[in-house]
């Protein structure tokens, strides 16, 4: 499985993109903020959508089109959330796709819409229309990253990976992009998330990859536990690679699950590390758990502890906050049985065994924490489960932009 | 009913206290560390402790003790909180009883035992006995003061209210006083908190009124998320101002509760005005809410968000975020039914209504969250019940303090 970290969105075959530069927030003088992708023929369309009472516009509009399991492209931009704007809003949603489509000689319900950015402000429709507009004219098969780029707000890099895969001697490809970086949450993970393969697959088997592959992914990542209105995944099957068609419990299924969810693991991680002013990636690997679902829960609580966060950004070996995120992270354990080792490049350390701390070399652990990668794992001694988490360390930016990112 | 400020834990008849230094924490060079609080009679005692399943060794005392009923005094240290500290800690948690016990000339079965501060630190129990037996030598009838500074840790103010309910004729004291900042927490709010009256009350109605009042109080502020391992509120009640028995539903356990009540939200609101590095205290009321269970939610969830407390430090009347947190409450609501407004001293600005944005002063909305206390009101419109939830702002001082807290 060869992987690629370049135009990835268009990485299959079939499916052209752009981003362009438009001025969505008029204070965004460069910055593309306008991104486009679009299948040659008509594709199975599946979306995981934000658990928010409070929904986007688009968000709204895209569970619609996504019920029907069919799609052809996607229209998103950077700059405005278009949430809690109420009917204008809807309706400004609906004009993003009914322009996209006209420029594309789409109909409007092949057209999904997603945007990111400021909430509560009404989008600068006649500056829309032009960027998508401009977006269609561009579109290339070597456009991914440029529309990868678009879709970034306060994210610092782009975010691509595609991979292709072989099923019984056909190549499969598969590309996503992604953005996230702050209001990166608990439930469904955050942010916009696109992704497109050549795959031949049904709707129905689409969504029950995406599902799983991002439950397993985004769903595990966090960056403040704050849960956007507007957060998406999208995915587009445009069939275009022949192959014959992926159905469950299938080696082909099995084999393009793997390569989905190594491409949203890669994208989420992306984006937990990239978490606004970040210098940390941190992973909580808990293992030896009763059940997956304990072990998904008591990882995903050590990421989202702002004192183990800032623990981070100290290179403070604080077991202490981890061992009480996991004792509140709503799961059956017995916290006398528990051990903490912390890990990176630079070796491991065992911090706390059976509940209780350990004399440990603080020298050298301070040295594993000053690596941009680190690990807690936890080890539950109560069965044989294992699940995932990532998070970010909190630092003083991000208070910095959080304080002033409306304004 | 009158209330003060100073020596509250000893405002009730029969209670003195003490608060000594003796370097629980070797670093700590000056502060009353070790605090002692003893009634001169027996009295019924209630405790309400941490939800985490990680539970300190002195919790996990509390917890056998308050199920009798009975307890008579409170040994308390700040500088190392006896977590994670297995058979050892339990050991010591037990000793520091069993020294106080010894001071006092009474059963160890009589003193209740907290601690705060580092988790995973075997106690120094030299000098932890040492400071008890200094307490027992110092405790007077105007040492409050004194126990409330020894338990502070990373707080900047002693946290102290007393109040004088008037029973048939009969004046009762009731006096409380509390430590906060970091690991202020959901479900069970934090830190410590003692309480003391000389009111007529059976343990069981006592359990109750110190349920209620918790509930709507402690348990409705937040620092960061993050539920500490040694949570405990306890009171104790010696009779000793002689009114006819409090019994639930009288008049008298009325004026009682409400007493408690306001006795217990000051020191919420203390706490959480004092968490680590803020600037501001907000409160979230929402108002005309479904169920007061509802209403309780989503006033939480806003003062929890760490996006809506980055905005609030920065005076950003930034409502897409408050009206995002009050989005993922776990609460079924109608977003676009939402108002919300800011409030302070200086004016009310109505930011948003129906979900939607409005045009609104943003000088004025600046002026207003420049004050010390800001108030969310967010107006459901589903209903007639209300609740109300308080936090801080998230600062530089929040990250620079929990960075370095440990070493």
């Amino acid at each position: 499985m060869a992987a690629k970290f370049e135009n990835a969105v268009t990485a299959a075959a079939g499916f052209r993109a752009a981003g362009v530069h438009v001025g969505v927030k008029t204070s965004n003088k460069e910055k593309r903020d306008i991104a486009l992708i679009c299948s040659d023929r008509p594709c199975a369309a599946a979306g995981v959508f934000t658990t928010n009472r409070v929904k986007a516009a688009p968000v709204l509009y895209d569970m619609e089109v996504v019920k029907t399991g069919k799609a052809r492209a996607i229209v998103a931009n950077s700059g405005n959330a278009n949430a809690c704007t109420g009917q204008r809003g809807k309706e400004d949603a609906a004009a993003m796709a009914a322009a996209a489509a006209a420029a594309l000689g789409l109909d409007q319900e092949d057209v999904l819409v997603c945007s990111t950015g400021v909430i509560g402000q009404f989008m600068p429709m006649d500056r829309v229309k032009a960027g998508i507009a401009a977006a269609a004219g561009a579109l290339s098969e070597t456009g991914g990253r440029d529309a990868a780029e678009a879709i970034l707000t306060t994210d610092v890099h782009r975010k691509e990976m595609a991979k292709t895969v072989d099923l019984g001697g056909i190549d499969v490809h598969i590309g996503g992009m992604a953005k996230g970086s702050g209001m990166i949450c608990p439930h469904m993970a955050t942010m916009l998330c696109f992704l497109t393969t050549d795959a031949v697959i049904a709707a129905d088997t689409l969504r029950k990859a995406l599902n799983e592959a991002v439950s397993r992914t985004f769903n595990q990542i966090s960056v403040d536990g704050d849960m956007s209105t507007n957060d998406t995944v999208l995915i587009l099957a445009n069939g275009a690679a022949g192959n014959a068609e992926i159905t469950e419990g299938g080696a082909a299924y099995d084999a393009f699950l793997a390569a989905l969810k190594d491409i949203c693991l890669y994208l989420a991680k992306k984006i937990a590390r990239d978490g606004e002013g970040a210098t940390h990636l941190l992973e909580a690997s808990v293992i030896n758990a009763k059940t997956e679902a304990d072990a998904l829960s008591v990882a995903k609580s050590v990421v989202s502890s702002d004192l183990v966060k800032a623990a981070i950004f100290g290179k403070d070996a604080n077991w202490g906050r981890i061992i009480c995120s996991v004792g509140y992270a709503g799961v059956d354990l017995d916290p006398t049985k528990v051990d903490i080792s912390l890990e990176s490049y630079k070796g491991t350390v065992t911090v706390a065994k059976d509940g209780c701390g350990l004399a440990f070399d603080e020298g050298l652990a301070e040295e594993i924490l000053s690596e941009e990668n680190v690990t807690a794992v936890i080890d539950l001694k109560a069965g044989s489960a294992a699940g995932k988490a990532w998070g970010c360390d909190l630092t003083y930016d991000y208070v910095k932009i959080n304080a002033d990112y409306r304004t």
